[in-house]
């Protein structure tokens, strides 16, 4: 692969443009750019994204109808009948070779913009389903890898192994494995800023050096080695086989294998 | 505790009337009535909640100054001056002895609308912060607890323990203990419905049933044996003592106490 000059979609959610997200981004989108690679951004505040789905996002659904999201999702997905909104963002992740996202942890997960552009973009028959590739590596997003930047209020050790909150990896895993995986987008380790609620400039400038190491290596870093579906890891109810798992992984780590 | 003619919450985020989602929340305030319960609902779509946090949540703000979510939160909280709506669910968050939560699991989590009701409902100076008791047992909600009910399209082993998704109370983790448990509410076990996009009636029946039960035994059953900060568990970075754990226990379940 030709790591320059590849095509970065940034996905940016924080309701303040002057926040350290906002920062954040627009230091990701610089770097980028300037590494020769074309960048676009979808800035959800910016954007008033739609964050709830509802009937609105089925085009295709009969007045009075009951509504299954999945079904109808699928339907007006395969029958190219979504709304212009989600089409965009479809496109943009079409069209990437690497996604960045950048928003604050809230209440342990993304903020409900986010959420809503997850729940609305990723449609059946486009991000998964039988019409299209199966999930995980071989899913219809296959190829493209993903950088996953957060902010949070507390201090690391609270994010560690042992920590009260749980490792950021585990905390994250619905979306590094539930969401990106799952539709063939290869996850890097995440990046994360804790005591994100004050951040004096010299601390921002060492943050900015180590988080533009991250995107230098965006297209040449390992990603998170998430198991296949395929080669025999999982039986047909899609549990881990016995004894495939590294020795002592265990938790959400049971489903990467060792790279040693 | 007298276990009879309690209150509870029931906090529900479906956008079809006819659907499952909306059959569960039905049966579970009809069960809990009929036990002799007060029962408040809390039916997202049909408030139309605003899922998106941004400036208009806090009144205090001054035009043009820069939005610092957790600092305006917590402002605006100790002044009294949140809007409306985020006072109202509040207000029956305190009512409250118990909250049922019924949703479909989107994408590994909580729908957008729900996302944004924890992120606008649970503000700094309600629900945390240096203002407000400290977190976990003792928090500002305790003395209340849960019961999440979701429903998800996946076959069960894929949510049990060598599950790809991971175990499902890995999964809701963020939402157990980092959202309900933070805040002071216990959380018991989650209810879930598999296979979610296909119920026939026949299933469905069984299904109240054992759903009926867990409803029943909503102020009885023991809830998830989640640690307290108090009694030396954590260090002062709120990392589980060496130790402390339970035999065998690994991941999330560091944070559980056994009950033999």
């Amino acid at each position: 692969m030709d790591t320059r000059k590849q095509k970065v979609l940034v996905v940016s959610a924080h309701p303040e443009p002057r926040s350290l997200n906002a920062s954040l981004t627009d230091f990701a989108v610089e770097r980028l750019r300037a590494a020769g690679h074309e960048v676009r951004v979808s800035d959800l505040y910016a954007m008033k994204w739609k964050a709830t789905t509802d009937a609105d996002d089925y085009p295709g659904l009969d007045a009075g109808a009951r509504l299954h999201v999945m079904g109808a999702s699928e339907r007006d997905t395969l029958a190219g009948r979504l709304t212009a909104d989600v089409v965009a963002e479809q496109e943009k992740l079409r069209w990437a070779d690497a996604v960045v996202f950048q928003f604050p942890l809230w209440w342990f997960g993304v903020p409900a913009i986010l959420k809503g552009w997850i729940d609305r973009v990723f449609t059946a028959g486009f991000a998964y389903g039988p019409e299209v590739a199966p999930p995980y590596s071989h899913g219809p997003l296959a190829g493209r890898r993903a950088l996953v930047s957060v902010t949070y209020g507390a201090r690391p050790g609270a994010f560690s192994d042992r920590g009260i909150h749980g490792p950021l990896a585990d905390v994250l895993f619905p979306v590094q494995h539930g969401l990106l995986w799952f539709t063939g987008i290869a996850p890097l380790e995440p990046f994360a800023v804790s005591g994100a609620h004050e951040v004096p400039e010299a601390r921002f400038t060492e943050i900015r050096e180590v988080y533009g190491r991250r995107l230098d290596a965006l297209f040449t870093e390992q990603p998170v080695p998430f198991r296949t579906l395929t080669g025999g890891d999982y039986d047909h109810e899609m549990r881990l086989v016995e004894g495939r798992e590294d020795a002592g992984a265990d938790g959400f780590a049971l489903h990467e294998r060792g790279l040693g």
